[in-house]
Order: structure tokens, then sequence, then C-alpha cells
């Protein structure tokens, strides 16, 4: 095959996988979605990435980019097409602790990044359960969300500059280390989010921030939902927006989790319907400094903070971590969402956000509507609260693609009429492509089309992704 | 003229003005740029904008919108188009204090927005001098900075939702409260910042934050601009990040201001070559409530700081504001920045960013190479220097068109040469367009104009602006 072989004159034979090599890069995390690529290339750089799209191009060849496959949405699936990984593309280029930015390549995986600004007392505050194999390339690709998003919010804003390599092979520099920067359109937003269907992500520039120099952090166990914003708003308060991640766990997760991991041992006496796992974060050293008790003063006033909110009913139980071991523990237990979700079988799972104030109401109305169809499904979610965002899943064993279909349906009237997006912040991918042509406003898909129709008018770049 | 009564027809025919009615509309702030529109159309809501739009466009002429008219830029001079004043979509729709967003039409001032959320003890955080006249809709349009993007980033990540009229008259609704959401691409980033050549913004949700209970306000002098970072580095890390603004002002600004405003008096015994201006908030109540001294908590750390950073020669002087006269003296000086440039006369101004780090190698570098031009020029800057944003004006009593083409090639090399953007937070408007057909990454020029005649194809929104 002409194209083979040119791909090999571009990487070296022996980075381009075919065959069986290639056949697990067609298959997404969840075991779910199996294709098989053509084939899978490494380029080792920004020069032969360009290089591979524009014979992949010229080959009329559908490209689609790889990187920590982690993916939830089905966002790489690749069926005979040209898989691009940027795996080999894993330099973290500069860290600048002064002006606080770290210059990467699209390769580095998450936790790398984590480790390596960790040495200068700073953080890239952005994090969930995959980063120890989620790339950046990914996680700006899909604006990947997680746990810290309530604080310093989302990907796009924590990325300052970007290099892509475009559906013509034209190699994108926006690789400014500005805070401002209104130069024209905002494309590397665009790039942010689009999935690899716009171009394909090489570099970025990534702002820090000063690392916690001590936590405070929290199980708490809460009346209602309707009192968790109350809860959220007033830590906010105490502690000058500290709160780094705010996030909702049933009692039916927690005994799916333990199911997993038996050795795992609850904080509270009881497992409360609702309990959130809340963490602050304090940069002031006069926060995280120990007094003379040992205890920091942030975890002080968040105890001070949850003792008067408990005697005004607010929440009826709170389990304080103690040592970084305990925070790890609780931590652990939220991160293996994913895991434990898939844990429970067929399923169907979405990604939703609605109103900070929605939450409840989309429980409580969605419930009922999925017994309705299936009596005896199990639901599991768990909730980025502080952002609104659910995941929820609805699994039986008996799970068929038309059930699935009746399900969704009935879950996206559920978000669609309390205002919220049937994609928060895994992606649309393959999976919700049929919800995008549902749901989606017909005047922005239209405007989405012809974006696409604009920058790859041959429909090359991850094609059958994002857009119906 | 048939346009115009298909425009009365739609609007009712006082809310068209044409002649010397619509001439103010068609002259910037400066008075520097003069244009006479075709009329000046001020329909009452997003259904009349939607149809003077299609109306326009089924005539094909130009359309330019028009909301506080206070840009630097340019960026509506309408010579023989429509302008659509966004004046009468005044209506904050809605305020939500415990979801904390904002629902407004986009001809809302930007300080009538700042008042309404200030009585349920919340901030809109961004603001400029021109808050008074400036509206919702070129605040979007612009992506306007100002001076606390150092803490809430820009107006882009402030913005939840949007509604925008497309130029072929359909209504785009992005109206979602959501502070995830990853549907598909991302217009709404897209539409802020694109100077309403892609769209016309008619509504937006924005998200709102805690208003500081108390602020600490000094001027700083400094002995060099390279300790800056250092000291604003410090004080984030004394308050956990609660600088709000980091505004530097040379000794010649000092002086230009009190010529404007004689009665003005400086609070420092002497006026510095480097003073900053530095504004930390205080949203938790420990550090806001008065302590038995009646100085509130904040106020004492930063003062602690600093006079540990003058002991290590860091700063050299510093007055704190001790009331709130005094802090809004303070910020009057910073804010009459426009007015003080413009009265400077004839000049050329810029506004650019760099690296946060490169501010005082930029005018290091710059300052000569402006003299070797223009021997006696006079120079003028102030810097968002927390945001490496700098504001930087050349003043020339014999001031012509090739001299200011030479001396905007010289400040724009320079900036270039830093990794800078020519445009930082005022936009392009007509004045940049030269500049970014010269200085922008081609292939993101491209892409640009690629975009542009997919949303755009015959080119009637705000011609003109923005690209080349």
């Amino acid at each position: 095959m002409a194209l083979i072989e040119e791909l090999a004159a571009i990487v070296g034979a022996d980075q381009v996988l075919t065959g069986t090599d290639a056949a697990p890069f067609g298959t997404d995390w969840t075991g779910a979605l199996v294709t098989q690529p053509l084939a899978v290339v490494r380029p080792a750089d920004t020069t032969q990435v360009a290089a591979v799209v524009r014979a992949c191009r010229a080959a009329g060849t559908a490209m689609v980019p790889v990187s920590g496959n982690t993916g939830l949405a089905g966002g790489t699936m690749a069926e005979g097409a040209v898989m691009i990984s940027l795996s080999r593309l894993r330099r973290i280029v500069e860290i600048r602790p002064e002006a606080r930015v770290a210059v990467v390549e699209a390769g580095v995986v998450l936790s790398d990044l984590h480790d390596a600004v960790a040495e200068h007392g700073l953080a890239f505050p952005l994090t969930f359960g995959a980063r120890g194999s989620a790339m950046i390339g990914g996680v700006l690709s899909t604006n990947a969300g997680g746990s810290n998003v309530l604080r310093y919010g989302s990907t796009r804003g924590m990325c300052l500059g970007l290099e892509a390599v475009l559906p013509d092979g034209a190699v994108l520099d926006l690789m400014g280390q500005l805070h401002k920067d209104n130069s024209g359109y905002a494309l590397k937003d665009l790039l942010i989010g689009a999935e690899g269907t716009l171009g394909l992500i090489t570099g970025a520039v990534l702002r820090l921030v000063p690392a916690p120099k001590a936590y405070a952090t929290a199980l708490l166990a809460l009346p209602s939902l309707g009192a968790a914003l109350e809860v959220l708003n007033r830590l906010q308060e105490a502690t000058g927006g500290g709160v780094e991640a705010f996030e909702y766990m049933p009692a039916a997760y927690h005994v799916a989790y333990e199911t997993l991991y038996p050795t795992a041992s609850f904080p509270l006496a009881q497992r409360p319907e609702i309990s959130v796992l809340v963490e602050v974060g304090a940069t002031a050293s006069q926060d995280a400094a120990p007094g003379e008790d040992g205890v920091p003063p942030v975890l002080a006033q968040v105890q001070d903070r949850l003792a008067q909110m408990m005697e005004q009913g607010l929440i009826t139980d709170a389990a304080v971590a103690r040592s970084e071991a305990q925070r790890r523990a609780l931590w652990a237990r939220r991160e293996a969402a994913a895991e434990v979700t898939v844990a429970q079988g067929p399923m169907v799972l979405v990604d939703i956000a609605v109103p900070l104030d929605a939450v409840e109401g989309f429980l409580a109305r969605v419930e009922p509507r999925v017994r309705a169809i299936l009596p005896d499904a199990q639901t599991l979610w768990v909730s980025h609260l502080g952002d609104g965002n659910i995941h929820y899943s609805v699994h039986h064993a008996a799970m068929t693609p038309p059930l699935k279909e009746r399900l969704t349906e009935v879950i996206e009237d559920t978000v669609a009429a309390l205002g919220g997006s049937f994609s928060a912040e895994h992606g649309v991918g393959t999976l919700k492509r049929g919800t995008m042509a549902r749901r989606k406003d017909p005047v922005a898909l239209a405007t989405m089309q012809a974006i696409k129709r604009a920058l790859d008018p041959e429909n090359l770049m991850n094609p059958g992704k994002v857009l119906p």
C-alpha cells in the first residue's frame, strides 16, 4: 500500500503499526467500542505530524488523533482510518515558575505534568481519574473537565496557547504565553473541545497556579440536595473561594465502590443518602502553617464552619481527613467512578450538566421516568455538584440497543427541560452524534457544520465525531 | 429609500435615525475617526434585530452593531452602513444569587449591571474606565479586559451563555446557565471577541462572584520593574490569590494626570519612576471584619507583607488607602488613562501584551527605538502589569500618517520579538487591520478568513473590521 509506505518514510517503519499491532488502538477504554484502524503512526514531532496529515489527505484517507485513549465518548473510533498517536510528543519543553506557564507537547501525560510543576510549588490544577494515562492533547481536544473546574475554570481557560496541524497539513502557531490576546478570532478556543475534527493539537502553553500548601478535605452527610448549594456557598464564604472540589456521591455509589474495593472503609457511621466530598485548598502560608495544636488554620476554619452548619441542620455528619492517607482514600473513592460504573455491567451512561440549582430537580424527575421503562434497572451517579455536572448511568443485564435509545431519550428530555446540556465534560465523540442531531439548537448545528466544511472540506479529520 | 422604509416598518419610524441625527454614532469616542452611516436603527428586542439583519442582507447593505461607542480601535466605523444600536435591549432579565448568574440583554450598561448585582453581595468583576457607558454587547464583542482579569480571567471566561443574530438573520440560542458544556464547537467563544463580524450579540448569561467585603488598596513605589513580578507573587501568596489588580503607572503618567486634574493630590512623598496600584479583595468574613483596632485583617496582612518587602528592598515606599475616598482617588487616577492619553494630543496608541516577565524588556527596547525616529516625542504608558498588558502611546504635535506607520512598525517589531500580541484587550477594529495582515500567523489568518467566508459569505456584518 502506497500510503503505508509513505507514512513509513515519514516516521520510520518501526513507528507504523498495522493489523493486530494497530488493533488495540481501535478499541476504546471501556472495551465496548471496537474498530480496526488501517494503521497507527507515531510521529516524533510536529513536522512529522504535518507530513503525515498531508500524506493522508493526498490519499483521501481519514485521520484519527489518539493520545491516552481514556475517552468515554468514542472519540477515537477509527475503522479503516490512519490513527495518529501523539505518544512520542512527550516533552515538557519549558516550565517558567515566575511567569507561571508550562510549554508542553501534546503527548505529555497529565500526571507527569502534575509531578513536574509540583517541584516548583505550582500546580496545573485540572485533574480526574484517568490522569495517569490521559495526555494533554486529548485533555485539550475534549476540553476535559474534572473535579477542580469549580475553582480554576475549564481546560479552555487554563490554556494560553496552542499549536495544531490543520486538516490541510498547515501548522497553526498560537503558542503565545499571553494572558490577554485579542488579535482576531478565538481559534485556540475553537480547537479546544473540537475533538480533533478541526485539527490535531500538537502543543500547548498552559497556565499554572500556586499549589495549595494545605488541604481541608472532608466527607459530609447532607439532609437534602437542596441544602448543598447553601453549604457550598458558605464554605466559599469562609475560605475566600478556596473550595477546590465539591463532589456528590449517593449511598448506592459507596456500596458499589466497596463491592469493587472490599478493603475500603467508610469514614462515617452510616452511609448517608447524600454525601459530598469537599476539599478546600489553602495557598496562603498563614492559612497553611500548622498552629500550636498542629492543625493548619484552613482546617480549623473549615471545621468551625462545618460545626456551625451541623448545628443549623445544613449538614448531618462530617468526617474530616486527618492525614494525607485519609485524604487520598477519600479521593480514591471518588476517582474510581469510571471503574465502578463500568463494573455494573451493560449500561447507558450520560455526562450531563444542568444549572447549579437544578441537580436535585433532575434526579427527582429522571429516576421515576427510568423506572417506568425498566422497573428493575440499577441507576448510579456521581456529580461534580459545584459545576452542576452529573454522570448518570442506568444498568441492566438485558440492556438492548432500542432500550438504550429510549432511556437516552428520556434522560435527555429531562435535561433539556431544565435548560441543561447533554454533554458536559466527556465530549460528544461517536456516542452522542445522534443526540447532537436531535438536541442541539439547529442554528448552532448549522454554524458548526459550516465551520467544519470551511476548514475540512473533504471531511478527513476525525470524521464521524461531534457532528451528525 | 426602500431599505429605510423597511427598517422603519420593523422598529418604528422614530427609531430610525438618518443624516445629522445618525452622524454622532459614526464618530468614535476619540473623535479622530469620522464616518457617516446610512442610518442608525434602534430595535427593541432580538426579534427586531433579526428582522433588521434580514432586511439589510436582502438589500445588500452592510451592518455595524454599536452599543456604548467607547471602543478605541475603530470597531464601529460605519460609512454608508446601517448601524444597529443595542441601546434599547437594556433589560437585566434575571439575577439568580444562589446560582450566581445574571441574564442580561446586550444593551445593559456595565455599571448598571455592577450596581444591580451588588445588591445581592455579588459582583460581575470585569471593569474599566468606560463602565458608565460601555454595554455588555460591546464588552463581549471585543472580549474587553480591564483591571480585574488578573483575578477573574477574561470576559470570555465570565460568560456562560450567549444569544446572537447571525449574518443570515438566524438567532443562535446558546443561553445556557451551565458551568460545563461540551456539546460541540465553542461558538460562544468564537463570537466573543469577533467584534460583530460573525454575528451580533443580543444577550448573555454572565457568571457572578461574591463581592469582596473589604479591600486593601495601595500605591507602591518599586525600585525596578524586575522586582514587580516577585512583589505580585508574594502578595498572591500572602492573600491566597486575592490580588484583584496590579496596575503600573510611571512618573510621567502621574504628571500628565495631575496636569489634567490639578486638584488631585499624590499620596507618596515623591513621584517614583515605577509605581503600582495594587488592590486585594477579601471575600471571607474573617479577612474582612475589622479587628479591635478597626483594621480589617486583609489590610493588616497586606501591610505586614509590604513592610517586609520594604525591608528587603523589593519596594521603596507605599501609601495604603485609609478610606473608601482614598481608594476611589487612587482608582480615579488609574481609570482616567484614556482621557489622559487623548489629552496629550496627536498620537500612536498601541494596546499590546507580552509574557508576564517581559514588560521591562519591552519598555527598555522600545523607548530608544521610538526616540531614534522622533527624538522629542512624548511617550506615555500604563500597564495591567499582572496581565503583561501595556497601553503605550507616542505623542508629537507633528504626527503624520507616515510617522504613525513607522512608529507602529517599530513598536510591533519589539512586541513580536518578545512573543507578544499586537492586540491585548481593545480589539483590532479598523485601526489594526493592517497589523493583522502583517503580523498574524498566516495560517491563523487564513483560518479566520475561511470562517468569516463560511458564516458571512456576503461580508455584510461589520465589514472592514478585524480581518485585512
